[in-house]
């Protein structure tokens, strides 16, 4: 039976405030087993949890915080907006994707493509 | 050459405007041929360009207004909020997607997918 679509919503938000304030192992748990992510939309996509967690890995240590803005799910996928701010110093960095996921019956996430392009990122 | 992200984006914003004020013909114009339509997600994939102008022919006449809340371009494919207001006798019934669009080198619309579920249609 598929995920409901509060297990995907709850996913979505977990996973947001993973990437702010969580380890990388951390979000890469909310993965399944052969999952892929293609982050930009464009680049290569990773197929294999280490090459995943690599990916993850360029956040841990920073200082993020995160929100979901707007999230909509169909069936057993789902899309949404979210904000990333890090803040470097006295300042802030701000990108605020589209992610889009797969899900499996039991809400791992299967597959996540992320919609932005370098002159999303704002400095405040 | 790949279409800019700009014409990308005016496509988008031109998309919501005529799905909102328009003719289903101006809506089924931003689409290239063999384009395809999946309205929610899950549903079944519209193939021809009958039964796109079908689909959006469902909207013809009724009083309207949307606008774009957030849109990302990737490469040549985009994933964007908007809102959607009906406006029915003193109620309004809102709808705010996702929509995800791959297009071609001349910024056509070759497919549209809508993420968005039954209890995401607020009557106020």
């Amino acid at each position: 039976m598929a995920a409901s679509k509060q297990t995907l919503l709850d996913t979505i938000h977990r996973y947001v405030e993973l990437v702010a304030t969580g380890s990388s192992a951390d979000v890469v748990a909310l993965y399944a087993d052969g999952a892929t992510v293609e982050d930009p939309v464009g680049s290569e996509v990773r197929t294999t949890r280490e090459s995943i967690a690599e990916f993850y890995a360029a956040l841990d240590g920073l200082e993020q915080e995160a929100r979901v803005l707007h999230a909509r799910v169909a069936g057993n996928e789902a899309a949404f907006a979210f904000e990333l701010v890090t803040i470097v110093g006295e300042k802030k960095l701000t990108l605020a994707p589209v992610d889009v996921m797969t899900f499996d019956d039991e809400g791992r996430i299967t597959s996540m493509r992320a919609f932005w392009s370098e002159d999303d990122m704002v400095w405040s």
